[in-house]
């Protein structure tokens, strides 16, 4: 047995409290073997935690790892018009280097900020999962299906692709790769390839994954064409099921929430994009209150336009707050829940807690920072202060993916390098 | 004359078009000398901004410094609940020495996210004015005065205290700090002690800064008692004039927002706080296309819960599209000049302009991150994805406040340790 002790930190419990401990890993099975003190001798490897907080690994529920290609291409317009006239031309001109590089430099940027899981919809996804294998990283991974504007044969095509791609991937890279069946949204897909496709996912047994409500004119054409809001009629469609779970659902009504409630689907909010692109504000707190589980994602790196997930936590409860006109909703511990086990469970990954058995996936913040000075409660410097450059150590299956801000599975150097170019050579051609 | 060089960087010009550019600068008078190439080799000290963006120096329009004491001390409460229960209880303790100890930790935050300049509203000013002199930052200070619930000579005294102080300091360390008459808000100061001092404070020639329609709490006892918005009523006090400047200004009408654009009074915009304590949406877009002069705030680190100004400009875009229900408003540009020029406009600072002859108060961005990479726009870059800990270096009055991440004015360790003590010390005495 190899052994890895993360020493003399102070770790964030389950239930939110903090001790101090440190934290024994076997790195052969990627597990927690025991909390406890003095546990360093006798690991064969270690890492310091002094005047740091041991957290459990960001998740980021939804994402577009590759679209960092993208960062600052295009901004401060409406979703339709930013989608139809800038990114989706330059996304047609990404080739599978391209997204290879792309993916490489968003897990740069996940591993820099804490995060050791995510999920991801985008397309060339077998460059996205040898990017994930060679990162180290957990990963839920699926090819967006569009038909819309497309001709049928090409339609079925790209949806039997999301549906091999779930099937083919399922358990790559040691089972740190998982899948979903990935329609893009309810009014990009049509309604015949939903039909035809979610029962042989469904067979398959992989979870669906797509984007629901996130503006009010993505819910308005389901009301007109089917009669009904579309987290009702994804359902008689069969997509909401427990292992499902949707993107940003920021215009749901009550009705909605208590599908999502029942169905136990869980929503990752997406605040930054939301904000971004003026899509709204979602219902956090009623959600919440109703049971619904809610995790959070970034969206692309176009959208937001970073990749941290404390971010993320920050705006989740901030936007929370804003959309309950209420300072006490969505507090420092809803979000320090939805950034870890919400995001975990709703996108159907391993809980990451810190507990004895748990998978060895955790970020290690460094408290000794002006900003996160004085200690009167971490829970809230987790929420509201703390920033991506605070993580010292990211490990996840046990493996130390970041020592003291160096990334050891990627070279950074090569890999910002490398994006460089891709992303000049890309612009010429979409701009071409 | 001696010289400082910041050599090989890209500069962000007044017009927000970027290029590669030696800056160099007269360190006896703090003025820029000269923008060019090869400027180096000649300056008796340089900096190196290789791979780095120097933009103006930020300017922090409203905060309370001090309060880096309580961040995270009370979180999750309304505005009025937060203040009376937790805030108010715990500065009520505050020594003069807690005071010098949380405005150092707060100066620190403040030059390590590259801001040069702030306004401040506190209490023990004088020992604010000696931590600002030692670490080398402008400041425009303030005592702020309440008057409910104290009977009239002590209420009087606090704001004759208001006066002496913005008298006594205008103009302290050589030129870097002045001072503004403080009223903390149209609501916590009683119409006749504003009748009395304001016209002491325009004979003083000081601007007078307060707090003004930050919720709708704060509105309605205006418009009961007075039969007018507040706006009206401080204008009709006389305190609303171009020197003059409010925070907040979240619910404001259209007739007030005139009347800010014809008085060219400076609105202070916290996103962060606004948020954070559910004040509300502060309309932007329309005070911004009105012509008010609008800068950015991060308010104290109790609503926040940090001091950095990337934080804000990054909140105020994606908060300003929300309110104005469109992604283009507000765009990177604009919170790019908010966190610069209109601050230093709004507070009447001479503005941070990259340009000859001005004052050389700068920050150098690390553009050599994943996540600015690739640098498809600097200014959406500035806007959206960097972070307070990209900033290198910090100028400020032509003296190097930080190299490479190493704050020359101040022993940081020796901050954070103090301020470690007192914060301890001070939740003991409140909790007690």
């Amino acid at each position: 047995m190899t052994t890895l002790a993360i020493t003399d930190g102070q770790v964030l419990r389950p239930d939110l409290t903090v001790t101090a401990a440190d934290v024994l890993v076997d790195q052969d099975t990627g597990a927690i073997l025991e909390l406890g003190s003095d546990l360093g001798p006798d690991a064969d490897e270690t890492l310091d935690a002094a005047g740091s907080l041991v957290t459990p690994g960001f998740v980021n529920g939804h994402c577009h790892v590759a679209m960092t290609l993208l960062r600052g291409y295009a901004d401060d317009k409406p979703l339709d018009a930013w989608l139809q006239e800038d990114i989706w031309p330059a996304e047609g001109e990404l080739t599978p280097e391209d997204v290879r590089v792309g993916t490489e430099l968003g897990l740069l940027e996940l591993i820099k900020s804490g995060t050791t899981a995510f999920a991801d919809m985008y397309f060339h996804v077998p460059e996205i999962a040898a990017a994930v294998e060679e990162a180290g990283l957990r990963a839920r991974l699926g090819h967006g299906i569009v038909t819309i504007g497309k001709d049928g044969d090409v339609a079925r095509e790209d949806a039997r692709t999301s549906l091999e791609i779930a099937r083919e991937y399922d358990g790559a890279a040691a089972g740190r790769i998982s899948t979903a069946f990935m329609p893009h949204s309810l009014t990009t897909v049509g309604d015949e390839y939903l039909e035809e496709f979610v029962p042989e996912a469904r067979e398959a047994g992989v979870p669906i994954h797509y984007h629901a409500n996130e503006t009010t004119e993505e819910v308005a054409p389901i009301v007109d064409e089917h009669g009904q809001r579309p987290l009702a009629y994804a359902a008689e469609r069969g997509m909401l099921e427990p292992e499902d779970f949707i993107a940003h659902g920021v215009h749901v009504d009550d009705r909605e929430i208590e599908l999502l409630a029942e169905a136990d689907t869980g929503v990752i909010h997406c605040p930054a994009s939301n904000m971004k692109l003026a899509s709204g504000m979602a219902p956090v707190q009623r959600m919440r209150e109703a049971g619904v589980t809610v995790g959070l994602g970034t969206d692309g790196a176009a959208s937001n336009n970073d990749l941290s997930m404390l971010d993320e936590a920050r705006d989740a409860a901030m936007l929370g707050k804003l959309a309950a006109d209420d300072a006490s909703a969505v507090p420092a511990e809803a979000v320090v829940e939805m950034l870890t086990q919400g995001s975990a469970d709703a996108i159907g990954l391993e809980s990451t807690r810190l507990e004895e058995g748990a998978p060895a996936d955790f970020a290690v913040i460094d408290l000794e920072q002006p900003h996160l000075t004085p200690p009167h409660d971490l829970v809230s410097h987790l929420a509201y202060a703390a920033a991506a450059s605070d993580v010292r150590h990211t490990v996840c299956d046990g493996q130390v993916l970041m020592r003291d801000r160096e990334v050891l599975t990627l070279d950074e150097r090569a890999v910002r390098e490398r994006a460089l170019e891709a992303a000049e050579a890309l612009a010429a051609r979409a701009d071409g």
